[in-house]
């Protein structure tokens, strides 16, 4: 009987892996530095052959859950500008590679963490969005259980809501996206530039992470509060469009900058509850569980849900 | 056997009501004045007893679907400002009045319109927005067929997204929000700003619809032009936050302004088009087909969900 799921979340900078009995134990995870440059084809055949290495037994290979950091239909990367690929037909690679019997899952790495948490955790929510605040912002949406990846699997790119704040050039070539304050990027930068303006007193010399300025706050660093309080203001701002759009009962906030944990939360629900006037929707903030392990889960979800 | 379903549109100045056999066919639709003044509890008897006396056979009665310009959760007006109505159960009331055997659907008015456009048409859609632009702007969403309310009942309140144009004065009290621009109100009021400005040359001298501005632009009146513009971007700048969030296939125009036609689309599209960058998501606008029927169309089909 087959029995095994694996998850593979690809990253620009590393491939994590995981390996899933049956009842959704996590019986291993490990990671492999990503090669971007050796192209698409060689990737897939690299997971293909990491898969298969670790299986031993492949008629034991239930199926595989891959997330990528870019847009995903059906099956095909269509863009993953971290890795340089487009339209890459990632589910035809892996069948032709693994076999027919496996299913193969591929979607957007957030909108697999979204669903990771939203089956793992005790939250009970009809409408959940998940914020993942990493290098840029992602966004995966669940709606009654279900990942709703809209009509091109364009569903949740809230990172490039336009919030009106500061006018950084993004990524995507657009300015004001949400994504440019907010990420740990935006948290860096937002930094940098308020010790260039010698507007506040600090104790920061150089900024080199976004914990650091999160630590900074947290001891009543002037500048630092300032910046947490931009960043929150800008998460306040992108969840009142979302909560006018869907009303989610829920939003989770996860990615490297929600390490922060209540400290940040609270910030962002007195934007929240400042912007949230006139037409009143009632958010929950709350952090993510599953840490950096949460695209894997999702990956067993998917596999599940397809299979 | 119950086959008659009575479809009531409530506003403020005017209740509209439909009666339907049981293969949807639009048997009379006749409107009364709204009498607000008389309160919640008479206004929900008038309709009872309009129904009853339209019936004849109450035991034909399959079911009643109930619109309300308002915030509505499970069969409760929460809030109507123009019927001055804050927590009436609609639903207990009419059950009281027509008997526990009558199906009561009760939901807010743009709901239903869109509910009524998606299965009336002949769109194709697994994620359809529509916008209603009238005195307001109301919104609903039908994903896979199905209205999306939300967890509150507030979804689709996209009247309310701020799109950061023009700074006037909300119903809801905010500023900025997109029916202040819009909207039949809001296309007037921008049409009379620019007549005081005495920026443009134009042949209004007194604005009295958005119709009637509409009908300038057309025959080329600059400053009719240039608020269709505005119009336009405002809509393009909504949907723009609303494709990054759900990633609609369609957005569907109606309501009142709707009644430009293509002459709106096309400049709707333009405006979408100069937004749709970096993360580009296609949408397609239409306008929508049923006119002010909508609503009644979409009576008819909650109660058949609810039945």
């Amino acid at each position: 009987m087959r029995k095994r799921i694996y998850s593979v979340d690809v990253g620009g900078t590393s491939i994590k892996y995981g390996v899933f009995d049956s009842k959704k134990k996590l019986l291993k995870a490990w990671s492999v530095p990503t090669d971007v440059a050796i192209g698409s084809e060689a990737i897939l055949e690299a997971i293909a052959t990491e898969i298969k290495n670790d299986c031993e037994d492949v008629s034991q290979l239930f199926g595989v859950g891959l997330g990528f950091p870019g847009t995903v239909n059906e099956g095909i990367v269509i863009k993953a500008p971290n890795l340089n690929w487009e339209m890459v037909d990632v589910k035809a690679a892996l069948t032709r590679l693994l076999g027919e019997k496996v299913v193969i899952a591929v979607e957007n790495d957030a909108n697999l963490a979204a669903l990771g948490e939203y089956r793992s955790s005790s939250i009970d929510s009809d409408a959940m969005v998940l914020f993942t605040l990493g290098t840029g912002i992602g966004g995966g949406i669940v709606l009654n259980g279900k990942l709703w990846r809209g009509h091109n699997g364009l569903a949740a790119e809230i990172g490039h809501l336009d919030i009106g704040m500061f006018d950084f050039v993004c990524g995507c070539g657009e300015t004001s996206c949400f994504e440019t304050v907010a990420s740990a990027t935006g948290i860096k930068r937002l930094a940098t530039m308020y010790i260039d303006n010698k507007r506040f007193n600090t104790s920061i010399e150089t900024v080199y992470s976004a914990k650091q300025i999160f630590d900074a706050a947290k001891t009543g660093d002037k500048l630092a509060l300032h910046v947490v309080d931009k960043a929150a203001l800008a998460i306040a701002k992108a969840t009142r469009m979302i909560a006018l759009v869907l009303n989610p009962d829920t939003v989770l906030i996860g990615g490297g900058v929600s390490e922060a944990g209540s400290f940040l939360i609270e910030r962002i629900e007195e934007n929240y509850q400042a912007l949230n006037r006139g037409i009143q929707i009632p958010v929950s903030f709350q952090t993510a569980s599953l840490g950096n392990q949460a695209g894997l889960y999702g990956g067993y979800e998917a596999v599940k849900d397809y299979g």
